[in-house]
C-alpha cells in the first residue's frame, strides 16, 4: 500500500465535502428547507472516498458509516468514516476529520485522520506515521500522573464506567473534552497523553489505530487487550502509560 | 478608540508569544529544566499588550491577569487575558486565545477574542463585531430545544449548579465542551448559540461581553441581570434564548 495513495483519499474526500457545504450555505439563503448540509457532506465525501477505492483496488472490502458493506469477508478491508465530529461541524470547531482505516483480517494496517479545518492530514503506515509528510512520535509520557487526558463527551459514561473514568481524570494532571478523533492525532503529534472512551463504532476506531501505533502509541481496551468491538478504547503515547490506565480503570 | 488598535494588539501579542514557544522549543531540546514555555508567553504577551497600550493611551488603566492594576480607578480601563486557553495550549489544541477588553466604568466597551492558531481575531467595539474584518452575526437562535450548547468543562459546576448546567444540557440539541473563549467567537460568528459557565474571573470575561453582544448575542448573569463579578455567565444568540436559559438554570 502506497502512503500516497491516502493523500488522494483527503484529497477527494475535501472535495466533495467543501461542495456540499458551499451548496448548503446557499440552500440556507435561499431559505430551502430539508437539506442538511453536513449529511450530504458525509454521504458525499463516502461516494468519493469509495470511487477511489474501487478504481483502485477492485478486490478489496468497503466498510462505511454511512453505505455499509461492500464486498464483506474480502481479504482487505477499508473502513470509512466520511465525517467524523459532526457535531463538531454543526458548531463551528476544527476537530472534525475525514476517518479511513485499513485493515487485513484483523490486523489494522494503516489510517488516515484527515483535519480539513486545520489542514492537517496524519497517516500511519508501515510502522510510521507522518503529519502532512513529517514524521511525528507520540509524547512517550510514562506516568499517569503526567498525563494529558481526553474524551469526547463525560456524559457517555454510565454508572460504574463513570466512576472508572473519574479514577483516571483525578489521576491525570489536565483533561480536555470535546475533542473526537483529534485528540488521537494529538497522542500521536506529542501533545495529549491518554485517551479514554467508550461507544465508539469500527468506523471511529478502526482509523485511529495505525496513527497512534505509527507515532509509538499504544492502543488497546479497557480491559488490556485488544477486543475493540465493544467500543472502549484506551489510546496512551506509552504501552507503561496504557498499562497504568487499565490498572485505574479497572481499579 | 479606533477597531484598527486591536489588531495591533493582536500581532504584538502573537508575535510575543510565538518567539517564548520557539524558545521552549530550543529550551525543551536542551533538557533545560525549570522553564515553561506557556508560562512565559503568557508573561511576554501581557507586557508586549502593556506595551502598546502605555504607548498610545499613557492615561489608561490596566487589569492584566499576569501582572495585576496599573492606574487603578482610570476612566478607561483594559482587562487583559495574554492567554486564555493555556491547557489548550499545552495539548496543541487550535482553542487558546488572547483575550482584551475595554471598558468605561463598568460598562463593557470594546472586546477581542484573538485565536492565533487559528488565525482569526474577533473584534467587538461601536456596537459591530467583526472576523478578520468582516462583519459576523450570531445565529439568532431563539428555543432553547435547537440551541447548540457550550461549556468549557462540566466538571467546574458542583451540587446545585450542577444540577442547574444538566436541566440546560438536557433541554438543549447538543453540547460541546473544552472549548474556552472560542465558545464566545462561536457565538459571535452564528456556529453555537449558548454558553453557560461558572468560575470566570474578570480578565476570562472581560474581553467576551463586546464581541457577543456586537455579534446581536446577549450576555448576562445566571439570574437575568448583568453582575458579572461573581463569574457566572450566560452567552446567547438571543436575547430570547438567554431569558430561557436563565429561567431553567434557575427551574
Amino acid at each position: 500500500m502506497d502512503r500516497a495513495f491516502f493523500a488522494t483519499l483527503s484529497d477527494v474526500a475535501r472535495a466533495a465535502i467543501a461542495a456540499e457545504l458551499e451548496r448548503g450555505l446557499v440552500a440556507d439563503n435561499k431559505l430551502e428547507h430539508g437539506f442538511d448540509p453536513v449529511t450530504e457532506a458525509d454521504r458525499a465525501a463516502e461516494r468519493a472516498l469509495r470511487g477511489a477505492i474501487e478504481a483502485a483496488f477492485p478486490d478489496h472490502g468497503i466498510w462505511g458509516e454511512e453505505y455499509g458493506w461492500t464486498r464483506e469477508g474480502a481479504a482487505t478491508v477499508w473502513s470509512l468514516d466520511p465525517v467524523d465530529g459532526t457535531r463538531a461541524l454543526v458548531c463551528g470547531l476544527p476537530s472534525w476529520a475525514v476517518l479511513v482505516g485499513l485493515l487485513e483480517g484483523d490486523r489494522h494496517i494503516g489510517g488516515m485522520i484527515d483535519l480539513p479545518a486545520l489542514n492537517e492530514t496524519l497517516v500511519g503506515i508501515d510502522g510510521e506515521t507522518r503529519r502532512n509528510g513529517e514524521r511525528v512520535r507520540s509524547s512517550g509520557c510514562t506516568a499517569l500522573a503526567d498525563a494529558r487526558l481526553s474524551t469526547t463527551d463525560p456524559h457517555l459514561f454510565a454508572g460504574p464506567e463513570w466512576d472508572a473514568f473519574e479514577r483516571v481524570r483525578s489521576a491525570s494532571r489536565v483533561t480536555r473534552f470535546g475533542l473526537d478523533a483529534m485528540a488521537y492525532a494529538r497522542v500521536a503529534t506529542g501533545d495529549i497523553d491518554l485517551v479514554v472512551e467508550n461507544s465508539l463504532k469500527r468506523h471511529d476506531y478502526d482509523a485511529l489505530i495505525a496513527v497512534v501505533r505509527g507515532a509509538g502509541g499504544h492502543v488497546g481496551d479497557w480491559q488490556g487487550g485488544s477486543d475493540f468491538a465493544p467500543g472502549r478504547i484506551v489510546a496512551a503515547a506509552s504501552r507503561s502509560l496504557y498499562d497504568q490506565a487499565v490498572e485505574v480503570l479497572n481499579g
